[in-house]
């Protein structure tokens, strides 16, 4: 079984000409969802996290369940509206130019945390980024980012090159 | 220690007034996680279930730590705009009079699949009422339905009531 045989090209985008590659389908085959989890979790137990931080809503599937593998918390990196307490938050342009805001309840990590950052996909980067600042906002140290997919064409990676980046799966958008 | 310490009372509500106990914290919080997982796992294991659904967001935290600790896969049931395959999906009144969507990938249930669904909250029932339907629509057979909290005030559990669900915290809007 390999990865990449369940993650799908996308046919039709939708308007804002999001998600060419669809990494659903791993996650709603057991085998596939287990193979993803046991590779992320090989990874991220080595960098000795004590808490694991994940983008919404795809990332909440994996960093989730990484985290409840390792023992740790799952902090979601989310809109302020679906927050509850108080937050860090920072706004972003996402790769079609809409702003966009991600936050973290600010009493979610603490100074030291060695933190894991789990999202689906590495993409323009962007949602990395913002969520690695807000970690650090908050006196955590991005120990690694790991994904499932990685979009090589999109060149995230640039923006991420200071953090140790680990993808399961690399391939391009033109690959369709 | 106790699930309900981790589930917090909002104070100001967004403008849509959802969401006035979050639970959130739970997640955040390594020990409160593998509690709340452990708990639900315990439940699912003995409705021998063949794959997890649950709705997003805050569902799939839930849903997909479950799912890895039992091997099965995690089918998100989301706005169709976020998925990439065929689809059904069902139109439904939130307690706030907003219209919704929620769909399921139309490859992701198997004819005769036993189906646990679960999510954070049961609050009016529309949303685990619409889940179950499209996994039946499907030839899915929902075997249980599994929430953190629920909210008995709300008296979702009439919506839900043909089917076997059981709550970890029972809590009240009034209580706050």
């Amino acid at each position: 079984m390999e990865l990449k045989d369940y993650i799908y090209n996308i046919e039709s985008v939708d308007e804002k000409g999001e998600s060419l590659k669809d990494v659903t389908a791993v996650f709603e085959n057991g085998n596939a969802l287990k193979l993803c989890v046991k590779q992320m979790t090989k990874i991220a137990k080595k960098l000795k996290p004590t808490i694991i931080v994940s983008p919404e809503s795809k990332g909440f599937i994996l960093g989730a369940s990484v985290a409840s593998k390792l023992g740790l918390g799952l902090v979601p990196a989310r809109s302020p509206k679906n927050l509850s307490r108080e937050y860090v938050g920072e706004k972003y342009l996402s790769h079609n130019g809409d702003s966009k805001e991600l936050a973290i309840h600010d009493d979610a990590i603490s100074k030291g945390d060695r933190v894991v950052i789990i999202d689906d996909k590495l993409s323009t980067g962007m949602t990395l980024k913002t969520t690695a600042n807000l970690v650090e906002r908050l006196g955590g140290n991005v120990v690694g980012i790991i994904t499932l997919l990685e979009l090589t064409d999109l060149n995230g990676i640039e923006k991420i090159k200071n953090y140790n980046v680990y993808s399961l799966v690399k391939d391009t958008l033109e690959n369709n």
